[in-house]
């Protein structure tokens, strides 16, 4: 079978490396143009050692013809807002696009412009998949354009999904969700709050009730449950560089017995490729995960109707580049675990 | 003035350690002594190179005459169970005693049995004082044994009181703590846990809901608030070696303004010397309080009723050896803030 | 083709479960058994939850003839002394073995015994080949027994190899080696040293010039340079989890041009998979090979007859269980690269 | 007795909040003015969290005329090239300057403007003094401006200078200096280089031969030995916040024994208060140093009159805002610990 060409639009972040480090070795891929406005000219290999004799590319300007040309799919891994344009260009050019932005992400056009900013490509929007392959499969198989979840969303969603779709969750009640990501969600730009003398041997909330993916859980998390849920999103910066780790807070609705969670849970994942439902007993932890594109999940219910969901991705994996891997795979029919069977680095 | 004669008992662990810290420093005590029976007849500065030329102490054996003999007040930093001999011992011996093991910080001795084990003297238990000094001074002042609060409720307990007190919460909702410490909470002892490269690059929960601090926390905060508190205490393991920030979770029984949270806070610490208030829109980090004995507390008032602390400590500071420290000038008459004038280390 | 039947003894360390990451992805071989003293009977996945649903074993005990039973080619992940006997039984049961301990890694017996303890199985010695691919494939495809090199060795030797080969080096002048190594090279057991809090935030050298890698280059440099060299490695130890990175100076006999320091290293590794050379002004680092094969290599001449080569490696990778799995690639017949061609970890 | 008033010059980077953390402390000045173009009209603990209720001051503007009148002594810790003629300046408004940057630690003009830029004020750069108490105190005593060492310097010439004193190195034979510094010696300035991904969990050599603290160490130790060293420097970053380690390899001239060694060390600085000599067998470590003023110094010698010398210093401490406090101490008549006597933090 003949590879399919793809390109990454925006590849010298964190996402973008990431990207070309799983399609590299790829069977079914080749990785044909990866453009940087910044880096034009520059060998990838000379932003990126790690890539060094992997990836023999140049990065190529965002000449959108050029990646039309070259690509059958793109991934775009631009800052949201500089997504609605190129995506919609690609699209209209017949490519079939996962964007890793949030400007695609959301079908409630009003909600995505009270977070973000107006949306200037509405009719695109609309034709365009939230790329949880879990829940939205079968979606994803027939889009053209795939809005990539965001990190903590789809660490958020998967553990909360199964549960709000058996109605087990008391709607009079906040769902509590305090997550802590690794520093490469923060991304390669220049910041002092992610220079590592601030980073490391430190810990902080930041934009507590106020981030962004916020909207897009509810959003989503609203679909699978019927109606939208109550949600409460703390975000904290961790001193390592992968991992989104969530522990989510959830009053029952009565008095669920173990059974019922693990079943909601079993039924929703026992199939699934890439979700790890661990023993009773165990927590997850972010060194079994980095790397790879698992999301480990696991529970405790401490009684009076108190249940705790804690799972476990890598940010730039199962959060940004594996996920979009995946929804390539399923939006190509390649096998939805190609190139994406490794194993977390642990140590 | 002469200066008080202390021992350190059980010094070879980190409590330990930052105990010699800071009290190698301090203007009012001269160290006389200090015990270990692994390590005994060991320079200090052997086994802690940090304090080469200030310890000039070999370790000796745990002999409580000798402790006794050389020291007007004890600190005792054994393990919990262990330590209830030796400060009722020392306390009969008629020394002053701040006890950083649990063993004396339960009024409640059932309750402490509970989660720990029986407590062979109930009689010196009943005499002994929770070391909290923001909200007990007055009977840390006259106290001949201090029950030194554990890292965790300090971090929990500071924030919560004011709130509690004033009855702003909602009694029908539980209390959501999630807790991070870093790794010296878990102690120099050896375990696979808390080696390096188990706990670098990773993150994870543990004990969800069944820590023994939950019951400590649940006690004060009864004592400050009037009924024990429904709470649910979720710590998680940090990357880092010092510092324990707290995030905790709050529905307020009316729909408090944000001045009436301000001013609980407000008058309860403006004139603490260790407790700094955040400006709004700030929130705490645990590199601004990382080897001092600050807590820095803020909050965020979502709407909704929905009140979020955080709070920040260095858990062998103020959460352990300051606060310890601190403790001590009270019983003996110090300036509070003796010794412990430290500013944290950033970066 | 049947897919090869490998097992690893001892599989409890981080070599170990680096070795079940690599051949759990490797499309030759087939993971039959894995052994424990201490784990028996306790699935794999719940000591390094990394491994759930990907390496579906129990420990073993360390049963031979079990293990001679199962497996075609054996991996010995012991510690030094105790790979010797087990080793030798492997071989007398006509199995291919690759150890990773010391015990099979020098030619000189005396040099061995010098360093680590009396050899018990001189016979069996004499049959190993030292398992550094680069330098001496040929007598590694025909081997029984491969010793698999020491993590410091690896980095040292690879850089160093084709500079003494040619004779560039001026003997009367030792050659310094200053090397760092991440923390899983003092492997999984327990340790004070080892633990999170003392190693985090710290540096530190040790065993300065009594380093037992420091006999095993010495033997294998003067294999390839005709003349043993003369030395002094100093170690460090690094708080990151993986990777080593060699510094080493080199006083040349000549005043050798920058070419010919570039044509040693180009002839010899040009057509290396596993070997690196950067550009001239690129220096290594150890995020560019993190958990991968790779051996990165640079030089920098600063006049006046001195050079300086570093190298990096992932010491759980090329400089143990990567490397390992090269060995048993070539001693199997099956393509070198396989199982291998993965991409670093970075960031 | 008044307190000096003091003055910091570019306060807004981490020698800055260095030097406020300790003279905030310090008992025998007021800090009467900071400043930061950048951050004007800031408050300083809105940047720097830590000194929240420690330093109330703003930022101010660079305005030297409001900064003479405001402070009798002045650290200026601005980049180098830029404090040329703010030092000049100040000076020549009677003040006493403690400079941090590199503009005024030649003595040799020529040499500076050889790795620097070229000097426009060589009449004031030859009345100021190099700032290493240990070597020059007596000339810092007398001083109006002092031009405090650079931190790999201080790391290597404290333990260099002794050896060289007395003639024991062999003046045929290089002295290496292998030297790891912490992330904080690159600044707080933003550069892709210094972000948190980028330096965690890696390692790595930088300006190989070519670092601007290579000449400051030659022509200080030339100083010291009456002749200038054959010195190679190569510096590599740590992923640690804080501390240099230095490795030193050099050939002795004779079979130093081993007491000619520590005789000269002994000699140079049993009286020091912040040089510590190590205990044979022992090795410094960061971790003993941090946060404090303390130059930690071990040797090794091997036979083969191969002697190694270690050292370890906080760079932020004795290698910058420490040293300069201690040299503003000797330029003022205070005790030239005043305001340093801590303990490094630790773990």
């Amino acid at each position: 079978m003949a590879k399919i060409r793809v390109a990454v639009v925006g590849a010298s972040g964190y996402t973008g490396v990431e990207l070309m480090r799983i399609l590299a070795l790829h069977p079914g891929v080749e990785l044909t143009i990866v453009t940087s406005r910044q880096h034009t000219g520059q060998p990838v290999a000379g932003l990126f050692p790690s890539l060094r004799e992997i990836v023999g590319l140049e990065f190529s300007d965002n000449d959108l013809d050029e990646v039309a040309k070259k690509a059958d799919l793109v991934f775009t891994a631009l800052p949201h807002k500089a997504a609605i344009e190129v995506v919609a260009a690609l699209h209209a050019a017949g490519k079939k696009v996962v964007d890793l932005s949030a400007d695609y992400r959301f079908s409630d056009r009003a909600l995505y412009e009270e977070w973000y900013q107006p949306h200037s490509r509405p009719e695109v929007l609309a034709k365009a998949v939230y790329g949880l392959p879990e829940l939205f499969r079968n979606e994803i198989v027939e889009a053209g354009i795939v809005g990539n979840p965001g990190c903590y969303p789809t660490s958020v969603i998967l553990p909360l999904a199964p549960i709000l779709k058996l109605g087990l969750v008391d709607p009079g009640n906040r769902i509590i969700i305090d997550a802590k990501s690794g520093t490469s969600g923060a991304g390669r730009g220049l910041s002092t709050g992610s220079l590592y003398c601030e980073v490391n041997e430190s810990f902080k909330p930041y934009k507590a009730g106020q981030h962004r993916h916020q909207p897009e859980m509810v959003e989503q998390l609203g679909r699978v449950g019927g109606r939208r849920p109550d949600i409460l999103f703390v975000p904290h910066l961790l001193p390592v560089n992968r991992g989104i780790l969530s522990s989510i807070y959830v009053s029952l609705n009565r008095d669920a017995e173990s059974e019922l969670v693990a079943d909601a849970l079993q039924t929703a994942y026992a199939d699934e490729p890439f979700v790890r439902l661990l023993p009773q007993g165990e927590l997850p932890a972010l060194s079994a995960v980095r790397g790879s594109n698992y999301c480990d999940i696991a529970y405790v219910l401490t009684g009076k109707r108190q249940l705790i969901l804690f799972s476990a991705i890598d940010n730039l994996v199962k959060g940004a580049a594996g996920q979009a891997v995946q929804n390539m795979n399923l939006m190509c029919g390649l096998p939805e675990t190609s190139g994406l069977a490794t194993v977390a680095l642990a140590p």
